[in-house]
């Protein structure tokens, strides 16, 4: 082994690392030589305990300890340049399918098939998950370990394919160590309690997850909603635990109310509008009553940009009410002064609209949460007056929510007049309120 | 969709296939035209129908029109030979990261892109890998579709990671539907009927088969072992399938005599020895009686040399004994008469002995099921006479069998002299017995 | 076990069987007097290890060896006559409630208790219900044995609740273990290889068993269903193994064409009616479009009746038809001389129908499969002409069938008019059919 | 119904709750004669909706209406005196086994029937379990519903044969329906929280418990251990939540500190030492390190005969340091006072021993957990000073705890010299302990 690191420090030589991976702390020297190792193993008897090892050893590291390892894997792993200079010549003078199979051999880094044999051990799939997902931490500092994170991205984008993703109902029959993750990473909405979990799996709620074979007990993504007769314009009854339950047969629609994606390391591998789409197609069938399927979603940008660009304006065009609709926001508690609440309603609404309509990100909506939805073909319904009345509602989307409808029959056509010309499918309602804010 | 043709025959214009796929019949060029959308789309929604029709037409085709599709695939979704001779020349200015990362994606072909998609209709795995197993077919007669079949080759070594399989034991129990396929799949020793199926399920006798969670229903591989007192050295007892089951407690060697690929389209993904390796270890927990496990293989190339390069050299050397060894082999149940058995007997094992240590193909032996045991670390223990009478037995094998003994202690010690040195792990009794063949 | 055996042999000693008993073989001895000590051990360590131990002894006995073991389990295990005597006194004095708890204490045999404890070795419930198998075989010989029957019978009608029960579909993918004893107990019409229970799985096809926790590879009744466009009016279509499956959405008919119970030990628990009800209700919401639930039956006591009574009487009368008739069905092959069919039709249907509505066994009709069919609510629906024409068909049919149809609407209605006034649901058809015969 | 009712009215003029019943509310009325009607019909098809109705009507009964309920299943299920009596008398002349076995039949009440007949129903055996339990609370107040309850039990003790249960681990894994039950039932040492709960399930913990099929969703009993180096003396830190897991592999003892029955309704039907002996078994196979099996027990009437029979005998005879102790354990937290520990401590474990070995309840001891472990042949090995300090562990056992050792070889002596000659197996400690509380 200790020969075998001497090999890797010298192809460190030429590069930037090469001082921080001589002094390597010793555990990272023995996992970076087994790397080595586990990628000139032609037999695979031993390839499995090889990879156990280097995981374990990984797992052992602290921060510091794991940036090193990454460097040795951008460092030690690379494709060779002479190789791929070699092989570009050649696709240059004659560009045969040869060639071209030269090239693309000679581009891709080893830390591929390195991956994909450390992938055999034991929670192999796990830990590189895992492994990923620090690496995305470590970007911002170490921007050149992109090339790494490239590579294992690559990888998850073949392996978390979403055919072999499986939909699976949680409630409360579900194992207590998905549930307990389940609670864990619910982001949108908290979850404070198995109390509180347990309402919200009840027989008038709904929640989805999809799993990957390789990781049971680990759900990627999950969905949350709840079977109401019609269509929710509030939030907090439906996280209220001591609501009783109603029954999931006289409802006519499924509000989603949250989805949660709980792999860091799954960044960028889009699952949601998959998910959405199951989910839909499944509570159809399971309660053909249900007519209609919305979601219940914040408008996160959207004080920032009152409190920004719109205010910036409003001082310049001297908009004297939206001046003083900001402060009104800025009050504590503003939003139980049903006088104030009547004086500024119409204003804040109306701005909602134009924002989520027309104010932009290159073509796309600014919102992230309107741009997702759209983007999935579902329409802008309506604009919800104190929907969400939680801090974090205020602050972020200043108390409102919107309904996004998703309608299979419109989908397509919708998702397709978006991608292609940026037309947001929008209720008349909120066309309206949008012009209204223009005046 | 008439237009997505239009613009991909544009693409075709170049090609050799220019002709055959303006006139590529309707279904083809339907699938084809999906085939393009399906990758243009951003959205999931449609995705998941898209796939499965281009499946559906795909499985409707007849050889020559999935030909077609197989060129479609091949000229319309390759990469772009601009873009990567743009990228290339970019990288030769500046080897930098960016550049590299630029390149490698010039050269991927879209293809990959387009299978990942594929795979996310029902029963996308299972046609994806029919689809290789065709184009594998087809090679010899196409061999441009190389790069076609290269592309689902990388995407199947990425998905049936051996991290992902699933190993099963086959038994009684199993599904009739399982039990089906593994009377089809056996190649090495056929199964005549359900009843044979049966003994071989017994209780002095193992099956294990790799599962893919993608493909429930179907082995990728499977090994057979039957639990022995003493090593077998004939593989009659063992497929009799009126032979009363012994006692398993009572063994104490397992005897793998039967190891089959099952997918053609996954030939080249290598299971084979992971798969042993992993049932060493479930067989020696299950039962610690177990002392020794090994194979009862044939030396399927073995008639072959003899009859050719070993009996030329005869004709030169003039080895009369050789000579009239090899005209013995040559008569219809030769086996049967003792008198002829043991004249013939210390020639022949010697001579199997030096064919499978000393005759070579690289620095390896000729024998592939020599290469793939010695390989995995198996040392070669005993030539057994007439260890398999069968038609082919006789006809490939002359007869005889090999013991390739598995010692989980030496394995990587024999893997690492095998793949380094080239040395042969054999018992002193086979270098002895080829020693003698050289006199 | 000595003494044990010696205190029991005493109990003996008033019997019939006392010398019987005195002189059984040793391993007889060793059970019953392990299961004296079976039903004395008030701690439940031993216990599985003695009920493991009788079990096993008892599987090893021969059939006369098992003969002495129930005439132990008759004579040892009975209660015990004076305390009958006196606990009857008593409650003829005094019919207080305690004095009947304490009669109806003193009536029940010990047996039934041992029979409890035997049930928690391994296998128990397996043994003891091939036990009441063996009994049931043993009864025509040794009529006091139904004593330690009643008991086995009275025990299983508690454990086998149909609440207990679990319907199970039976299809390609179930375990061969459980498909083999499907192709052993299948009695109605055998099925003759792996082939043709391949075919009668098939989609068109459908097939349920019940099956009971403590024997999960032991189906315990099934039936076979095919569905078909239109009532099938012949049997040998349905059993062609190489006709063709159909689609079985286009289908509108459920033919039930086989049911079979598997146990001999569970004689007289009835599972048969509740079997039928639950797998109409199942396909009725798997295939909506299934507008006819009937039977595709035999009339097993028809030529017998013929051959007997009718033939008798009609010498009586002097009936030459009949005479002639009973004649040709003597012939072989007689159905397939299409003039002699034409000649003996009407006739012999329309005895079949008087057969089915007015030849009686008690209240009921006499033949035994209309019986249970018309006491399910079913409805006598159709008689088919050639219904089954293999050579078990004809020898008891005559090669008739009967379509019994079950209508959930009617069922309930049917079955009270049949078992209160003893009135057979049946079709104009069969009725005029019937009244024609008395002419 | 109404018809069906009057003519079980009659039945009932005779009785006591004649009028009672004749009053009854509605919906017992309607389930009575429902009853009637389920008993009455031959056929199989209407009686799962019958049986049904039935349970559900049962369910939304009060306290008062099942009340009503039970006597009707008293007074009109109950077997026939005259026929009683005509069989006790025809037995009394001939005590034929035709003569017993009508008897028998007469004696057998309806009811037993009825309720297997109810158990068809969706949920029947739960809902019979739990009529049990009703029934059970009733009692005392009208001991005459004992015979009502004694059918059940009869049906109970075949249902639930132990043969049928079947043994799950619980763990972090399970479901949380039924972990929820596990907290709601768990008497011994409440569980305070999930989290408390998920202390209880790590690596070094065990929890296992019975099922049987038809309550896939309801423990029937269940067990709790710690693994753990040396066997432990005090509960305390088995149960804090807190405390950091240790390796399950180094311990040597397994140690159960909670049993717990958890259905009302199955009262008396014994399975706690069955369960115990499985899990002894189980776990030795598991870790083949262990080598210590005990419990951690409380002396639940310790505290009560400390202040009853031994104080009034301290008085009689004048032991004053008796009278004294009694004093001291009746201070508040007497056991943090490290003086007042050392002066009680060598008598109190003294008449503890003294209490376990020489107070009797007939010829058992009169501690309630002994005879339970003593019975199943465990030692009584020690006794732990401080072993359990809550307020209950004070209140009832004086804050001590006993170990029972369960030494499988011993097992079935010391059960047999419990069973047959009352002698209890006790190390020499406790025996000495004892002897020194007779001085």
């Amino acid at each position: 082994l200790v020969n075998l690191y001497r090999n890797l420090v010298e192809i460190f030589n030429g590069s930037k690392n090469a001082t921080l991976l001589r002094n390597a702390p010793e555990p990272v020297k023995t996992s970076l030589a087994l790397c080595h190792r586990l990628l000139t193993e032609r037999g695979e008897f031993s390839g499995r305990f090889i990879a156990a090892e280097i995981l374990r050893l990984y797992r052992s590291l602290d921060a510091s300890g794991r940036d090193v390892f990454f460097c040795g894997l951008l460092n030690g792993f690379a494709p060779d340049p002479k190789s791929i200079l070699q092989a570009g010549k050649a696709y240059q003078e004659t560009s045969s399918p040869e060639n071209l199979a030269l090239l693309v051999q000679a581009v891709e880094a080893p830390r591929r098939e390195l991956f994909q044999r450390l992938n055999v051990a034991a929670n192999g799939t796990r830990t590189l998950v895992g492994m990923r997902g620090e690496l995305l931490r470590c970007l911002p500092g170490h921007p050149t370990l992109a090339a790494v994170e490239a590579d294992l991205s690559h990888l998850f984008t073949s392996w978390f394919n979403r055919g072999f993703l499986v939909l699976q109902r949680i409630d409360w029959r579900t194992s207590a160590s998905i549930l307990e993750k389940i609670i864990q990473y619910e982001a949108v909405h908290q979850i404070q309690s198995w109390q509180d979990l347990r309402r919200r799996l009840e027989a008038d709620r709904r929640c989805y997850a999809f799993f990957h074979p390789a990781l049971p007990d680990e759900p990627i993504i999950f969905v949350e909603a709840a079977l109401t007769r019609g269509m929710s314009s509030s939030v907090q009854p439906l996280l209220d635990p001591d609501a009783p339950a109603s029954d999931p047969l006289s409802a006519d629609c499924a509000m989603f109310y949250s989805i949660t994606n709980c792999q860091d390391g799954l960044r960028g591998v889009p699952f949601g509008s998959f998910l959405l789409k199951r989910v839909v197609e499944d509570l159809g069938m399971d309660l053909p009553r249900l007519r209609r399927f919305a979601t219940l979603s914040p408008i996160p940008g959207f004080r920032e940009w009152l409190d920004g660009p719109a205010a910036e304006a409003s001082q310049i065009v001297g908009h004297s009410k939206l001046k003083s609709l900001i402060q009104t926001l800025q009050q504590l508690e503003w939003h139980k002064d049903a006088n104030q609440c009547a004086q500024v309603r119409p204003l804040l609404v109306s701005l909602a609209a134009y924002f989520l309509l027309h104010v932009k990100h290159g073509k796309e909506p600014s919102d992230p949460v309107a741009r997702f939805h759209l983007g999935n073909g579902a329409r802008l319904q309506r604009i919800n007056w104190l929907g969400d009345t939680s801090a974090a509602g205020l602050q972020r989307s200043a108390g409102l929510m919107v309904n996004y409808v998703y309608r299979l029959a419109d989908l397509e056509q919708n998702h397709e007049s978006y991608t292609r010309y940026s037309r947001i499918a929008a209720s008349r309602g909120i066309q309206k309120q949008a012009h209204i804010a223009l005046v």
